[in-house]
């Protein structure tokens, strides 16, 4: 039966050499423009600054939570804690390191055509995305065999990929909008030059923010999805009796692992294709991966159950993301009608500018849910027919495991764009001619599209593991109704609800605190040297590297101890079913707020993009003017708190599945004054 | 026993005679001024207009919804259905009527006195009040005399409020708001004239709109909240048996009629005090009321069942409800510091203020979320101990009765705003010195705090009933447990947390499309008619008028007819326990977006208003610019889509209890194909 494990083992390596094989054909090109070097070299050194100092943190955190466990639950899913946490900075570090490095690359490359600058671009995100599912199954497969597929110190693993995601994602997340938000209001608006002009002293810290949010942030968050959803399917899978042997737990890693074979076959035809139209090649490798996928997983459905029930669940996981995915675009892209809408109502200015996106945002819930809803629904009844209970939350876990199978290339063509979009920013820095910046530019639309898809991918990921998760809560705790007719899980429902929209504001006003303290940072570098705009003088470019870097990591502690300790607390005061309605209704306002927040930002975002091709009066209109309005409105939106609300019910749904036994054991403490 | 019901009729009619001595003192005062008269003739001629028009839209529905609910359900249900609406209507009626006479009337007592127009202006609030409070209790107690407290028929009178209130509400919130924006954009922005000027041919329509949606609009959704509350009392009351006699059924029932009595002494308490300070003559009358209250229910509580139990749900509906109303003014008033914060922000543009304002409305979920938690645990144990679980779901409906039972003057406190309100305008449009509308400010000012105080009053009665309401659902259709492991339930839970999202798109997009009607024809009259800018042509303010009321009355269909179908469609497809998951899920974003949104809406408000008080630059500064900005995204998030929000969650609740036994019967279609 190990045979399983050996080969998640085998297969997690198997990905990690091929992300070490991409790296190398990256790192081979030598950067050969000195002041291209130059640039990249700040770059490089502000992302490690970023890393080394969130290290810092993450050592005391993590030191802090595995002793936690080690005391109340067991030292062997402290163990497993800090393993998680370890993997998810190592696929992090790596990714970034290569990102950083792939830049440049991709700019210079873009100096010959756009199928070698895509080829480097894509290169550098599939490391990304091979790191993510190659520790994620390699970390799972040697504890699972370790501690001989124990689950009560396998969930550790997801706790610590979860804490990791908290830091990159939320604090990723206000370092990137602190930094935009910094360069462009006082080097835009205020100094009046352009956008990544090298004397802005924010310019190297808003480059290194598309890395730490976009790259490492996204990967994290994508690899908490993808341990959870795995973790979750094994859970479920060690209660129910499908086959006499232990089927229903390797299942969830077999798909997982075709899901990396598929995911690996995906990049290589994307670099054999390419071409001159970049959509076209990462659209076929996205294909190509998904329907080696389905014919894998349905081989193994058959070989290890005789029957095609657990397939059908993976296959529908695999629909719901990708119709998501798609749908997001439908939203967010000016080729719909949603974003030429709000591009009209900039015509009025910015109040209806931002009435009109939030109301699409607000919209754009509706078909999301509807397909998580069919999704559950199929995946529940297919698995589990009508009498069997765990047996349907089982399906769901399973599904979400399909959705998240091929995780590997999704994250590749994610973390391509920010690579294209820093080796634009790299062209106009270094002063290259215009058609290299066209070139980058093309890459960097593609991204956009490509990063909105995603987004909408990590959300309903996002909503399918954390469904998952509680259905395993509910199992460990061994809670047969979760009732909202006891008063109890009424007021955790209501208190659960309420923590998204909570936890919404303090992002936002964390990203509004950080700007604040950038664009101080940056006036003063202006006013104390003049020499900066003669170009005589060099900006500091690491004192605000060091500003988003300490503002993003203090900023990110409040909401982050609040998602730990509201499920633990409201569990060990109102007891375990209190806990499971407190998830319940954060999952659900989460979900909503996360769609609602990503698809505003997107669609402002690319309704601003409309105007400046030319409509309504174009760049320096005042419909361009409230179109940008829009747009700083929703970069808080889509990269800082909406993101953050996929982290957010992940975290506690996962905190509360690992500290499930004790408070099974001491939760209620108010309650049981009543008795 | 039948003494309570009487008691009830005869207190509904009590409430009503005072009404009517209210409506005499204040028609009996003549209006001298000429131009004033022909004022108030054209805001009372637009008011009337749009009830007229409204009143066909209703007829069509009422019948149509009375056939369905007769064929369906029972014949008795549909009569009761109907005198619910009629009710509403008459509620409605009576107070707008006696709100546009008390609107001139106010600004000709402010010709005096400040002591006088404050007599002259709540008095005409309190006739809305007393009318929504009589009529109620009236319309219940004839309706349980006559169909011996039957709940199957008498939630139809609930059905027929809260239908009313749709319309009331929605279509008044789109109305107020469409004329609102329409007037302010062409006249104050384009035109360059002042507000209330009468050469705005939107200026009727706006005066018309204040009424409409804030004097009706209000009433209507505190009618529904009123007798929904009682209705789920009676409900729950009849499956338990706290004595031998019938004594919980009538509880609630006496505890509305020692409300009524209170509120009348309270509002002849503001009448005593009066004085230069109408914050204090107000507040006292509603502490008056509050105190009175307390002691009769204990009386009451001592009387019927022996014990203090049922009192204690009672006073915590009512500290519930004052408390959420007092932090509504913590973050909506420029006393405090969140308002601040918005205003501070204002200096770095509309995005920053825009921001910020989103942020405190998020947060600003937290208390009152926090206090119907608290509420509910304490209501809940407080009646039914550990184990009677009905018996602490009837004890939640008894704290929703107690929040209620003060309605009377609640109604009357709030509806006073929009009257000192109007008469300002009316003084404007008048030409009146300068020292009448410093008093009707001044009155305006203090109406403005108050109007926030109901607001949130609004929303947590409109949850603490929509949740008993619930309750009783749950309680008709006999589920034992609403449980979210179960797949339906689920799923319902998600598309339910969805709708508020859908339907506050809705409301906000009817907006928009309202007001640009509105804007065209302002345009329009300027365009066609120069002679109306050189006041030698009164503008065609009828037109406006039929345009906001055409618009508000199409544009609600949508919406409202989405918030009765999907309840019942839900059910029909996916059974009892999906539907229980979807009125879940809808109160809890339900009440998080009404929260959040109203907050929002009424900080930016008085963040634009502080401005304007001096600060950052005062009037015409870029503060300022940004502040109107906040203020404009506000108006229909404070003034429609949020208020909606209360009218979707109590009418989708009570569609669930009236239609329940249809559920109960057929429900399930699609899940039966399962089995």
């Amino acid at each position: 039966m190990n045979n399983y494990l050996l080969t998640s083992v085998i297969t997690g390596l198997l990905a990690l050499v091929f992300a070490f094989l991409l790296r190398k054909s990256i790192v081979k090109r030598e950067i050969k423009n000195e002041k291209m070097k130059e640039i990249s070299g700040y770059i490089e050194e502000g992302a490690m600054a970023f890393l080394r100092r969130e290290y810092k943190y993450l050592a005391v955190f993590i030191v802090v939570v595995a002793i936690a466990i080690g005391v109340f639950i067991h030292i062997q899913t402290a163990i497993c804690f800090v393993v998680g946490a370890l993997f998810s900075i190592l696929a992090g570090f790596f990714g970034m390191k290569v990102a950083v490095k792939a830049n440049v690359r991709t700019t210079q490359a873009a100096e010959k055509s756009i199928k070698e600058a895509l080829t480097v671009a894509f290169s550098g995100g599939s490391v990304m995305g091979m790191c993510v599912v190659g520790l994620g199954i390699l970390g799972l497969g040697i504890l699972s065999i370790i501690f001989d597929l124990d689950v009560t110190y396998i969930t550790g693993f997801g706790l610590g990929a979860s804490s990791i995601a908290l830091f990159a994602r939320v604090g990723g997340g206000i370092y990137t909008k602190a930094a935009d938000v910094g360069a462009d209001l006082v080097g835009k608006v205020e100094a009046g030059i352009p956008e990544d002009d090298p004397r802005n002293p924010a310019v190297i810290a808003d480059n290194v923010g598309d890395n730490v949010g976009d790259v490492a942030g996204m990967g994290a968050d994508l690899f908490e999805s993808y341990v959870g959803s795995i973790i979750s399917a094994i859970t479920l899978g060690s209660v129910v009796n499908l086959t006499s042997g232990k089927e229903a737990v390797f299942f969830p890693i077999v798909v997982s692992c075709v899901g990396i074979i598929a995911s690996i076959l995906g990049v290589l035809m994307v670099r054999v294709v390419k071409g001159d139209n970049p959509q076209r090649a990462l659209n076929i490798g996205t294909y190509i991966a998904g329907i080696l996928m389905i014919i894998g997983t349905g081989i193994f459905s058959k070989i290890m159950f005789g029957d095609y029930k657990a397939f059908g669940a993976v296959i529908v996981g695999i629909i719901v993301g990708l119709s998501i995915g798609k749908i997001t675009e439908i939203y967010t892209s000016a080729d719909y009608k949603y974003v030429k809408e709000i591009a009209s109502q900039t015509q009025t200015g910015p109040a209806t500018t931002i009435i009109s996106g939030l109301s699409v945002g607000m919209k754009s819930t509706v078909p999301p849910i509807l397909l998580i809803s069919v999704g559950i629904l199929v995946a529940y009844y297919i698995v589990g027919g009508q009498s069997h209970a765990t047996l349907g939350l089982y399906g769901i876990a399973l599904s979400a495991v399909g959705m998240l199978s091929t995780t590997g290339i999704t994250v590749a063509v994610d973390a391509y764009g920010p690579i294209a979009d820093n080796a634009g920013g790299i062209a106009e820095m270094a002063g290259l001619p215009e058609n290299v910046r066209e070139i980058t530019d093309k890459l960097d639309s593609v991204g956009n599209t490509t990063a909105a898809i995603a987004k909408g991918f990590a959300i309903g990921s996002a909503a399918l593991t954390a469904l998952a998760l509680f259905a395993s809560y509910a199992e460990t705790v061994k809670l047969q109704t979760i009732d909202l007719l006891n008063p109890l899980t009424l007021i955790g429902f209501l208190i659960g609800s309420m923590v998204p929209f909570m936890f919404a504001a303090l992002a936002m006003e964390a990203v509004g605190k950080a700007a604040n303290q950038m664009v101080e940072e940056v006036r003063r570098q202006f006013r104390e040297n003049p020499g900066i705009m003669e170009r005589t003088v060099k900006p500091d470019y690491k004192r605000c590297v060091d500003i988003s870097t300490q503002a993003a990591l203090r900023q990110m502690l409040l909401p982050g101890v609040l998602a730990i300790i509201i499920p633990i607390g409201m569990g060990l005061l109102f007891g375990t079913e209190a806990l499971a309605g407190v998830i319940a209704g954060a999952v659900g306002t989460g979900v909503l707020m996360a769609v609602m927040m990503a698809n505003a930002g997107g669609a402002w975002d690319n309704a601003k993009k409309y105007i400046e091709s030319g409509v309504y009066g174009g760049k320096g209109s005042s419909a361009h003017k409230a179109g940008v309005v829009g747009d700083t409105v929703g970069d808080p939106f889509k990269d800082t708190a909406g993101p953050a609300m996929n982290i957010l019910i992940k975290l506690m749904t996962i905190v509360s599945l690992v500290f499930a036994s004790v408070i099974a054991t001491y939760g209620g403490i108010i309650t049981n004054l009543f008795k």
